[in-house]
């Protein structure tokens, strides 16, 4: 059963605006939310109403278009200080643009750059939001005549996001070949959501555990909760049983124990960035998992696009991780659940070293470590 | 600073009851709980109002006592019953006790005996619980006149209680000389709470982190927020804020990361019961630390009195694990968080083996790995 309602559409032709599944509210309530202006976009990419690193990327290609939408004539620099007020860091407020047909190809140009230039700044790590927005700098850049940019920015956000579904089949093929000598109702730990949710597709890791089960797998997920923003029994928890793939809910502090039981085959997850040597960039707690997994022999593989992949990075460790503000740790559940002051440390992300991971799965094929990336 | 509160004390003489700090309402709510039934206490310890392997042994003790106190005489059977209709196990009634001074020797000897059984049935893991009940149960065989009994079962609960925090005192003693080489501003680990909270002293774990801060090393403490009841970030956090330790709470999935980073010389934590062999059970999420531990070349620690060492016992498999409600996981903090009808594994304790374990830190010193236990 496919989610009631697609994690990003994009709604109407060339003045449409983009239409996201908001997924703090998951999984209680099912809302839409409708992203009218590069601010919403970057506010909702910021606070994760859309989060995961595909989805990022072609959230972000879609905000580009809104530059040069009509909508996007909201006053943006009153908008960007909502940014600043809320306690991100400052921003230089977004030039007005100009109304539809009144631009010249000039200023199109430098209102496209200047909104990509401002999405890159609502999250550091996922590499996937930076390729997607050089993909629509290129296409302001290619010399098109005016009236034409909105139309051919639209095109590629689309091919952004049609790719990105194909990306995933792909992916979903590519790990069942690579797991298919696991027995039925093997079980698969999996850490933060790496699904539907996360991508415009089926999902990365996800996507893997989708195709095992259409053949005939049975495959038995083991779900981290994945603290603090608990994506995995907020999110995976939720798309699995929409699936009715079997799963298990566990605490992030669980995962040893089920792994010591035996009941763990495999761990799969996403990243958000890999560096040349292979060195995988994911949500917290992923490297915990991976040791964990090295530490019980369970291979630990990672599913991501190969536009997570970052050449120009040449090991995890200069790979910038988001910093999080503690109150996600500290009043998470809607109420404090640690004393006043307390000092948190809240990275959003953790690098796995390449020695932990088995193999990589993209959607043109599988890379073993050691292979040349 | 002493806690504004003690974890638990005796009000009043022969005649008197239990009064709890609780623990469920920490940090926000200062709470004092009154318990003056065997079923008060029951409660108390199950739904860990009062909980850490030492602190339950002594409040049970306590529960004891008030099985031939006069307030002992309410419906005993009804509250009973009340458990039952909370989910947990049924049990057999207590029989309603004699009124003070109307009581034979015999049936007292049986009131005190059925009050231990019961009181046994409140949790499985921590050994401390049985312990502690079975040297109740040894005052009330040992012949004493029935008029005697009620006031030597209160001196031998407050002997308990007083061993307890001189054990406290001891084990930080010796956990600070043996961990006497560690620089100024080393950095520790603890999960879940192993304070006074959980003890009728200054703790097991965080006894020897008080002790090292009185000598002068300035411990920095990386707290594990320990899911899924947040013991760390509600209770370790709150004692360590209180007494001006510097500490910082973490996720329990970025434990790996900080000793990535260097920054955990030592991981200390508690133990509910130590087989024979060395193996400990301690709050879930243990043997995970104690694993990530082994794997950064971190020593890992057990703080807890000789009580908790279970000869009877083997190796850890045979230790048995409390099974909780899954709604701790998915409706923790007043919010569901988790898709309904979702399946939830929630084990409350897991077994670290003796391997991963550098020492055992006792009040009678310290026990090194493959030392006799």
């Amino acid at each position: 059963m496919p989610q009631p309602i697609p994690t990003l559409r994009w709604e109407g032709g060339v003045d449409g605006h983009l239409v996201l599944l908001d997924q703090t509210r998951l999984p209680n309530e099912v809302v839409e939310l409708h992203c009218r202006t590069v601010e919403d976009v970057w506010q909702a990419i910021k606070r994760l109403a859309v989060r995961g690193a595909p989805a990022i990327g072609v959230a972000a290609a879609y905000g580009v278009c809104l530059s040069l939408n009509s909508s996007g004539s909201l006053p943006l620099a009153g908008r960007v200080g909502e940014g600043v007020r809320s306690g991100y860091p400052a921003l230089s407020p977004l030039p007005s643009p100009p109304h539809q047909g009144e631009g010249t190809g000039g200023n199109n140009i430098e209102v496209v750059r200047l909104a990509c230039d401002y999405l890159a700044t609502s999250r550091p790590t996922a590499v996937n939001l930076f390729w997607a927005l050089n993909r629509m700098r290129d296409v302001a850049a290619c010399g098109l005549a005016p009236e034409q940019l909105p139309q051919a920015l639209l095109v590629e956000a689309r091919a952004i996001h049609a790719e990105d579904a194909a990306m995933c089949t792909a992916i979903g093929q590519h790990g069942a070949d690579l797991l298919a000598d696991l027995p039925v109702g093997t079980g698969i730990l999996t850490h933060c959501n790496a699904g539907a949710l996360a991508t415009a597709g089926e999902g990365t890791a996800l996507s893997v555990i989708f195709e095992l089960a259409r053949r005939g797998k049975r495959p038995h997920v083991w779900v981290d909760e994945t603290r603090p923003l608990l994506q995995g029994a907020r999110l995976t928890a939720w798309e699995l049983t929409q699936r009715n793939i079997d799963c298990t809910l566990i605490t992030d502090s669980m995962a040893a124990q089920v792994m010591r039981q035996g009941r763990v085959q495999a761990v799969i997850t996403g990243a958000d960035r890999i560096a040349a040597n292979g060195d995988s960039a994911n949500k917290i707690g992923t490297y915990s998992v991976a040791v964990l997994a090295h530490a019980h022999d369970v291979p630990f593989y990672i599913a991501a696009p190969s536009s997570t992949f970052d050449p120009s990075i040449a090991t995890g460790d200069q790979i910038p991780i988001e910093q999080r503000l503690g109150d996600e740790i500290t009043c998470g559940f809607g109420q404090r659940t640690a004393p006043e002051g307390v000092n948190v440390y809240n990275p959003a992300f953790d690098v796995t070293p390449a020695r932990l991971i088995r193999a990589i799965i993209t959607e043109r094929g599988v890379i073993k470590p050691g292979a040349d990336l």
